[in-house]
């Protein structure tokens, strides 16, 4: 029972230290630090989390090389253990300053929040479970929620406008492709058969997929003259249809963009509307807008 | 003469069944749900038969695997008869339900269905006919048949119209690649030989395909200093020339959106259609908009 | 110097043949039918023209594999001389239709003509000069000659125009990759060394481009950690920056359509432009066009 | 020393010829001739100049092969020290022309023109030193100084331009693909394994990055059924998105277009500009334009 009461142990201080913390702050404040970014303290908060979270990304990763893990086991260990207090610390510290801890804790990234640090603390009582810590790097998501509080909002909001506005376009275009892919995959293990790695239909369709898409890795390849000439006719198809989503896209930023710039206001003399965000008269007939 | 009259008797049944079906339902309404997707039943059996055929393409693409043939034999016999019970019961069902059976039958629809039938029945008579049962991933082209009755229509409409409208262009540029890549290919087979595994002219072009459209396997590719060079200056062309695709399809997608915008208002005067939207007077007779 | 006196004997057997069909036809006649395409015997002219050009093109390229070369010797034979006496026939009669025969001999069409049938003659004094049947290929270039006779013309014109107008903007681009390319190959082939395959800088460069342009055979791929990542770099780089030549194509066909829907008239009373080529009244007063 | 000796020799009847130049053309004449490109005298320098830049340039691509070094040893030395010497008296000149010589030496091009020259000087000291010379490569970049003093300046300025406009959306774009290859490459690692190559998250990311950029080497590639299956996913997302970048920078171009276009004419009462094509009044003082 020595690990567990050592874990005890650890997250006894964390939870004291993170109650000393919002006692001094309050808790208001501390929810602004934490959660929001128009403060320098938020901001500072932010930058230092992001730094935080690459920096443990970096060490799991180089971790996960053979061997590195072999060479350098105590400062991972180190390493690892540091990010977790911190982690934990930062998890009590959000529990504590919200109002409604279990929307948190079952929001998107509370459970990515907690899962970054349960398998440190798993690794004490069932030996293995650290290898889950690779899904810290889920943690990295947090990186589009610091970005959407930020002065990028809206230019991402444009490019996601316009992805929703072709979403039914999108899903015609992938499903076709799928099916393009299945049929395509299907005749390719009937024409060229094991020889040339086509050992089954699925396979083939991954040949399918690899080649269409332009990728062309080479493990799976045609060797009979029919099956390179019926993959080529797929290659010049792959080649020719990826003008398809750049088409959507463009369709859909364009309107996006329309649509921005004339849901603002409209001339009421003459009704038309498509003046500038920073026009003061009508563009048409000189009225005052 | 065994498996013979095993299959004449299940014909028998399932026809029976389908009668049964047309006399309970009527031929009309039979027809409306089959063939249409605007009543709640229709819809119902549009999404089971899709899901039917899903389930049926699954189960042909995991039975190409060797390793999974072997080990689930029986299971795999019992789906394949299941499914080609269902589809025989559908066909006949169309075919007693429509004014016209064979326009049915030598639709392209029909002759899919029915070719999705066959080989399980031929292998009774025929052993080995079953290996061409992959003919039934054919099915999953009925879901564009679906996609085209629900709301997707005019999404896929707009894209198709620019297909349409720019055919003559991409005529050009595939006749145009199409000669680009014969002409690189034998160069190439003139330059690299056999050493690079350009053994014919064929294979040279297959490699210009490969090259040209960025795909790259690498099961050929130049090993002599000039036959890199070649291919180099092949691939910049490839990579810059991807561009006309998309520049033929965004004009083609700009025209038919224009066609359609323009569509709305009419000359009150000469009835006339087509103009812009910033024109104010007609252009075919001159009225006031 | 018996196949020189063959070759004569057939020389002079297909000028005579020539010069009886001139006779017969009158030479205007013939040069219509030959060089142009407005009359329905110059358009079956040159349909069976291409059709000749494909077979013989086809037939070279059967005949550069190995295993068929040595299978059907005789028929390819057959074939070669065929389509040579063809060949040697149709520029015979060119020669006798054209006024200045020296141009025609001169011009890219006539060397290749000419190139077409040489190397099968040459055979004949000198064994092994039929390898360089291969330049036969290049007669496919006359089908742009023959698409650009027809209604095709005005689709590849505007694409041409773009292409024209958007030149500079090209060369900026080309120059930026080729430095670009020159600077990562030299920069790899000083971290990867022998080991990747990087034996040289210009290995080095041509694995760029084959990154560069997404490629990737993967016949010389990084191995080292800091070269995988530099090339991660460069991978994310050719990836972004394929939207140049889109970008340039499309601002090129925007402006090239631009001008052609322009270029043609102005309204006399208002003086605006960008009417539609069908307009009778102008869109913006209403005055006549 | 005697190394030593001989550089400081050479440098020193360098010089001397450089001063010589400054006295006969003077210092103004020369720094035009040398740092501008609007007299003749300054279009040839920057010419040839380019010509050696170019021709250094490939003899140290040739040098770096293996082969060819130990053909050519002589040849290559004799190109080596003729190039330094050369690019040796056009930076002395440079030093000497200039108002501020500090200035020059520690901007971008000084640095790269003093890393030209280095590694031979070095190598009579240093052996092994010559082997930098690679870095002369840099020199390359040059062409883009060139260019920017022509005519091509308006055409690469719009380019610029565009991508200076979009450099949020870029910024965005590439910090959402570095995530997701980063979550992707830690995903198939843990899914593969080391059966597929995926030795550790680093060589996961780099096969995503591989995969999502469709260059697909093949050198690190899937092998088991679930991983290929999420590999089929990667790539068609990577097909898919590759739509965004041609997306953002051709909002990019026709704002930058549109911005170029729209300086044109500016209010005669308020003097603001920035007016669109069709308008008629002034968008923010109402006077007609």
């Amino acid at each position: 029972m020595a690990p567990a009461m050592v874990m005890a142990l650890i997250l006894a201080c964390l939870v004291g230290l993170a109650l000393l913390l919002r006692r001094r702050l309050g808790r208001v404040r501390l929810y602004r630090i934490i959660f929001e970014a128009d403060t320098p303290a938020g901001k500072a908060f932010d930058v230092v989390l992001l730094l935080a979270i690459v920096a443990s990304v970096l060490s799991v990763m180089l971790e996960s090389d053979p061997r590195l893990r072999v060479l350098y086991l105590a400062p991972f260990e180190v390493l690892e253990w540091g990010f977790t207090l911190l982690f934990t610390l930062e998890y009590v510290l959000r529990l504590l300053c919200v109002v409604q801890p279990i929307r948190y804790i079952t929001s998107f990234y509370g459970v990515v929040d907690l899962l970054a640090i349960l398998p440190t603390f798993l690794g004490l009582i069932l030996p293995g479970a650290q290898s889950f810590l690779v899904v810290r790097i889920l943690r990295l998501l947090r990186i589009f929620r610091i970005l959407k509080l930020g002065e990028y909002l809206k230019e991402s909001e444009l490019l996601w406008q316009a992805l929703v506005t072709s979403r039914r376009k999108i899903l015609v275009f992938l499903l076709t492709m799928i099916t393009l892919v299945i049929v395509i995959g299907a005749l390719m293990f009937l024409i060229e058969g094991e020889a040339g790695g086509f050992v089954s239909i699925p396979v083939g369709i991954y040949w399918a997929v690899v080649t269409i898409t332009t990728v062309g890795y080479g493990d799976v390849a045609p060797v009979t003259p029919l099956g390179r000439f019926v993959a080529s006719a797929v290659m010049l198809l792959g080649y020719s249809i990826i003008a398809v989503p750049t088409g959507i896209l463009s369709v859909g930023l364009r309107d996006a963009h329309r649509q921005r710039r004339q849901s603002g206001r409209a001339c009421q003399r003459c009704g038309c509307t498509g003046h500038d965000s920073d026009a003061r008269y009508c563009k048409r007939c000189g009225a005052g807008l």
